[in-house]
């Protein structure tokens, strides 16, 4: 099972439907810019654009653009260009776990080695930087580049508080804000902002980002536990084995099974791999993954009620559809446990 | 010996000393921007601007305002933010390099790993951009991003070609062009834009920073064959042992002692590292460091004529005495061989 957002929909009656033709300008605009980096450069390229993946934020952008007036062409490389930082991102992400695949691609360190992969994501940003100032003005630039550093900087604090049995759900909730809400924000504020949109509705789109992200974060965290790599199309486990302490598990250590939440508080504590794959079938850990997805599914809720600002058309359904299908996306990772 | 560009002047009647009160500034810039950043990277980022290194680049900003009508706030902190660019490529540098030394302390990735060490590069990145959008308009912030993105990929292509036997030396000039020179070209124009002056003259010093960064660049090449760990402040004969064909390692495979030559083509197509140790002492490394620093001298000499452009100040005979300098210490590779 592919996540079908935006892509492969069966439904013939989706509204999501309405963005696929847009999504593959977005492909071909990536596709574009990768031409235009030098020859040494290029071929890399090419190759790390060739397994793309679900393409959230330039849907996010997209859809926003769509129900504040239309897409246009400015959207289509803001769209682009979200989709190469998070590509950047995700390849020094790579290089940091050693992960080796990906998209059910090799990664870019398992190709050629951290020394490119690290310059290739470099090179990615700012190309990214460059077509952000061809669309925008400073304060659009601005508003790029500080979410850029407040996803580096949650990548930080994530790398730094591995194991780290001080931190509390309040700790997770601003991480995961940081590291993965943040373009989730910039690409629906981005949007609403190249569409001259006001200020008090720009913000509003900008706290529906949020909601979104973190409930997507809050999933992607439960999948790492509950999913296969087959379904996941990347090596799964890895969050749990290197001590990253995501919301399931800050459930798990406050259980009411107390074996179970003694057992995993000491490993936290020694920094000793948590054993998921016995915990799987228990009852904490179906509880842990329940009240995990209930917290992700009421940040849903709270996101769709901003839609109640924009005009009913065919945009603002497909939203709201997309905030459904995370819903069942979510749901699903409850079943089979 | 540390290189003394700006800093440590001991002649009291240079005029360089005119814009040591306003590095200072630039560094208190740094130091702000550092607090600036969350907890848990601010700690990591005090640490890696407590070895500042010789602000070459924020020198050719002040000495580029000074010289075209006065050193302006914007100037300092954009003098600050391609500092920042640079330290960040220098950390990701010593990530790829796995270097243990820079400026006579520990490397972030020796100190706290690679994960750590391309978080926090990125986040230096993000923040340069920050910046840089609070001060110019969306065109300086496309000129700051095409350098970042021209300097990544200089050292794609730098990492891509070691052992390159079919590389030439214009392949090498270009290669220095984009991951040395843009950054003091981009701080010359960018000066002198911020400064509102005209395109004919921005596109000059633009010119006469290229060939300032290629001149450096020559020398810094230089040097990782002939100074010692201790006066450069770093560890060196690394260029080499990796593979990077530098300029003197072109000139040394044209060398008129033919067995030399052969010898240095024969390891470089075999991949073999190049014995440096007994090459030293020999004619042939003698003459290819003195065609090198040949070489940059000429640069440098080109790039002193765009100053005839200035106005004659104070600030003007400072950068003509920074080009002297450089002569100075480029010569100074020749001695002792």
């Amino acid at each position: 099972m592919a996540i079908p957002f935006f892509s492969k929909l069966r439904d013939k009656k989706t509204h999501l439907k309405l963005i696929n033709k847009e999504l593959q300008k977005v492909r071909d605009e990536i596709a574009a810019q990768t031409e235009a980096f030098e020859p040494y450069v290029r071929e890399y390229m090419r190759r790390i654009c060739r397994g793309q993946g679900k393409m959230l934020r330039p849907g996010l952008v997209l859809l926003t653009a769509a129900a504040t007036g239309g897409i246009k062409k400015e959207h289509v490389t803001f769209a682009a260009l979200l989709e190469m930082i998070h590509m950047a991102s995700l390849i020094h992400d790579d290089v940091l776990d050693k992960a080796d695949v990906r998209r059910d691609q090799p990664t870019p360190n398992a190709l050629w080695g951290n020394e490119l992969a690290v310059l290739l994501g470099d090179s990615l940003l700012a190309q990214a930087i460059v077509m952000g100032a061809e669309i925008g003005g400073s304060k659009f630039c601005r508003k790029m580049a500080v979410a850029m550093r407040d996803l580096c900087q949650g990548e930080v604090e994530q790398s730094s508080r591995l194991w780290d049995a001080d931190m509390s759900r309040a700790d997770y909730y601003e991480l995961i804000r940081k590291k993965t809400a943040t373009l989730f924000a910039v690409a629906m504020s981005g949007a609403a902002y190249l569409q001259g949109m006001d200020e008090e509705i720009t913000e509003q789109l900008n706290r529906m980002g949020t909601l979104l992200g973190i409930a997507y974060q809050i999933y992607d965290d439960c999948l790492d536990l509950t999913g296969t790599d087959e379904n996941a199309g990347k090596t799964l486990g890895t969050d749990a084995e290197k001590g990253k302490l995501t919301l399931p598990v800050f459930f798990l250590m406050e259980s009411s099974c107390e074996d179970v939440a003694d057992d995993v508080r000491n490993r936290v504590a020694r920094h000793e791999e948590i054993d998921y794959t016995s915990l799987r079938g228990t009852e904490a850990f179906r509880e842990a993954i329940q009240r995990s997805v209930d917290e992700a599914l009421s940040r849903n809720e709270e996101a769709r009620e901003v839609l109640w600002l924009l005009p009913d058309t065919k945009a603002r359904k497909a939203m709201a559809e997309m905030t459904y299908r995370l819903d069942d996306l979510l749901r699903d990772c409850c079943t089979d446990l």
